[in-house]
């Protein structure tokens, strides 16, 4: 470059595309491609992609570039089409959670309702659990379709459930990868690609995004939970999808459960008419939502009503049993749910005094739950599906002095005084109640033309 | 790390460092030595390190982190003793510039004086000429000595000139090469380290720094170049060392001449007594600083004195003759010039207007000799050492219309007509003088206690 100047045009090369980010430039769509399909074949080697992360989480993405990057990562791979089928496929992303098994009960909801689900999901990693690992606690489920199968299996049931594929946006698995190792993870952009090029590689039309915020959730602060959440609904609409956002709050767990089988039975719970009130009142949200923007029902209140119908008609639950079948689980356990692991060993965490629940330490559960084997640090561990923890009161309950706050189902002596020690704190008790009961859906954030 | 709360300490990890510099923090003297030496042995991937140079770059390092930086550097290798040696060792350090060549005036009349100077240079590279590349325009001239050879040249003349080996400061030759693809090089700290881990590892006891400033500097702004000058003096001082900094001037070429064998040619010509002002006025300068930190003249005054002097005996001359004829070069090109390369062609830049000389492109004068084959756009390319641009006028000259302000020397017509397109842009003249003649020495840095 330095030795022609004013001639032909100068072949792209990664250096300036990363000084330009570091000086705070805005990339074209063309240097967004050339960046991540030079990085997908290995022309661009890992330290100049890392050198550009950095630049990137540390100078922002705009608007358009993350827009351009999901597209760029989308295309990396094969995007699946599935306009074959006969109505409108959706889906629901939750940027995850302590308890969060949303997606177990409203894929079998919306699938009933006449939509396509077709959700590729993951595993948890750090303190949040994944739909996988839930999934695998069901004996002989397998995650592991191949995009034949999974099309298949959408087919026949309306919905199926696998982790992501080798065809599936492969610049993300390999910039995950090294985000993960350069302190690169935490920026909306980064979040967005990753994120959105995974679920419109399903080829689905509406997709409905579950942002938690709170001390549990990625996102502590509702302002950042909510740029992320318009951050991916414009990249959808760029891309003619029809997305929304909820911000739901994630400062205690979601449900009465958390842990890997204890959530399939709570989930089979929900799609029979019982368990916790919030998270059947956000499962019937988020399906809802699906119903809308699938034109499956005119308004949110008729899809509110058409996944209570189908709660209480059994057939949402019917239809898990199929997929359960379908994908080669046992689908017994829907009906006799101690098939289902559970742990040998319980232990109870009381309160030290007399007052109110007045808030959580809520990421600590899920890391609790990990020292006990039900999570991981590093991708290749190995997870115990059984152990679990059971919540007795939410944030505004009243407790007395030695009452159970948390039941501990644990497998391994050796594990559990390191997760009993974080536990120990992770319930504030107050002599006052709390002064705000946090709402469970916090805002919405929708499409702007 | 998430799996084990309040236990034993946490191993450090690159990624940790890595979060914690994009984070802004500050590192610690032993976080530093983990990077560096972690990166030189090859436990710290480049991906790694290359994450770490951006949010370096983007975040800044502290003087203590820019200091730390620069002794892990240059622990990394071997660090000269030259403490046998009857005298103080004493070097120079400029950051290039066009036309630049006081290492070979200064040397001679350093050693001639009584103090060593044991010379590590580097190569030319983008719009500067590099000592080496100079030195090996003289036939047979070796710069590639063993330290063992290095040494031995030092003891026998008081100066020995060569180019980084393998022994000395490897971590900067690892970490350079990174940050040249990686757009991370333009950074105070990490310039800093790069120069002072080579300069320390030298075995000197002190160091004056030719920092350049203006349209022919890598730093174009003097406070850049302050800052930085600031930032290696006080490096410098941490680690015992007597060191100055002079600001000078480079919106002008330095001397008369820039290529290779006419800047040998026109150091032969400053040794005689003659030669352009400036550059003689600069050159006596940097030597009278290094006759001043080496304790060989009380004053700055003397030491100008004690240069004058040498020069008038011829003392210093002969010292370079010595110096070429231990370095393997033919040392007759001290007194017989022409045996240095000579370009075959010449042309003329001429002016198209009468007036003044305002002001230079000054960096274009050296993207110009590259372009007709006397410098580098990367590593590996070969040199024609006879090319070369003859100054005839400085800022604030008196020019006629049609009077030559350049002349061209070249080998290579192929290459001339992009060169000459540049050249002509890079002298702008005014129908004013200029409102100032740029000083020559402009500030001059000096150690804090």
């Amino acid at each position: 470059m330095l030795l022609s100047p004013d001639v032909a045009p100068i072949p792209m090369r990664a250096v300036d595309l990363i000084r330009k980010k570091r000086d705070s430039g805005e990339h074209s769509r063309e240097e967004i491609d050339f960046l991540i399909a030079g990085y997908t074949r290995g022309d661009i080697p890992d330290y100049q992609m890392s050198a550009w992360l950095m630049a990137a989480w540390l100078r922002g993405l705009s608007r358009a570039e993350a827009a351009a990057l999901t597209e760029a990562m989308l295309h990396s791979g094969e995007v699946v089409d599935f306009s074959e089928l006969p109505a409108k496929k959706v889906d629901k992303h939750s940027t995850g959670g302590i308890g969060d098994k949303t997606s177990l009960i409203l894929a079998p909801i919306v699938a009933a309702g006449g939509l396509f689900v077709p959700m590729i999901s993951g595993r948890g990693l750090g303190h949040t659990g994944g739909t996988l690992d839930k999934l695998e606690s069901i004996p002989g489920f397998n995650v592991n379709l191949s995009l034949a199968d999974f099309r298949r299996v959408l087919k026949e049931c309306g919905m199926a459930l696998i982790g992501q594929t080798r065809e599936i946006a492969p610049a993300d698995k390999k910039i995950y990868a090294l985000r993960d190792v350069t302190a690169t993870v935490e920026n909306l952009g980064l979040i967005c690609g990753s994120i959105m090029s995974k679920k419109l590689a399903e080829g689905i039309d509406a997709l409905v995004l579950d942002v938690k915020t709170g001390s549990g959730a990625f996102m502590k602060k509702e302002e950042d939970s909510e740029r992320l959440a318009e951050l991916m609904v414009d990249t959808g609409r760029r891309m003619g999808k029809r997305v929304v956002a909820l911000i739901t709050d994630m400062n205690q767990p979601l449900g009465r459960w958390a842990g890997h089988s204890v959530e399939v039975f709570e989930s089979i719970e929900v799609l029979n008419g019982r368990g916790a009130a919030d998270l059947r009142e956000l499962s019937i949200e988020l399906s809802a939502w699906m119903f809308l923007l699938g034109e499956r029902t005119p308004t949110l209140d008729e899809g509110r009503r058409l996944a209570e119908s189908l709660i209480a008609s059994g057939k949402a639950r019917d239809k898990f049993r199929d997929c359960i079948r379908l994908q080669g689980g046992d689908s017994r356990v829907v009906d006799e749910p101690d098939r289902l692991p559970q742990a040998a060993l319980r232990t109870e965490i009381k309160s030290p005094a007399a007052g109110y629940l007045v808030s959580t330490r809520c990421e600590q559960f899920g890391t609790a739950l990990a020292m006990l084997g039900g999570g991981r640090e590093k991708k290749e561990d190995s997870i115990d599906h059984a152990v679990a923890l059971e919540f007795h009161k939410r944030i505004g309950d009243r407790v007395a002095a030695g009452e159970t706050l948390v039941t501990v189902h644990y497998n391994d002596e050796s594990r559990l005084a390191a997760a009993q020690a974080l536990l120990a704190e992770c319930c504030e008790i107050g002599a006052q109640p709390p002064g705000e009961i946090p709402k469970l859906v916090k805002k919405r954030i929708v499409e702007k033309p």
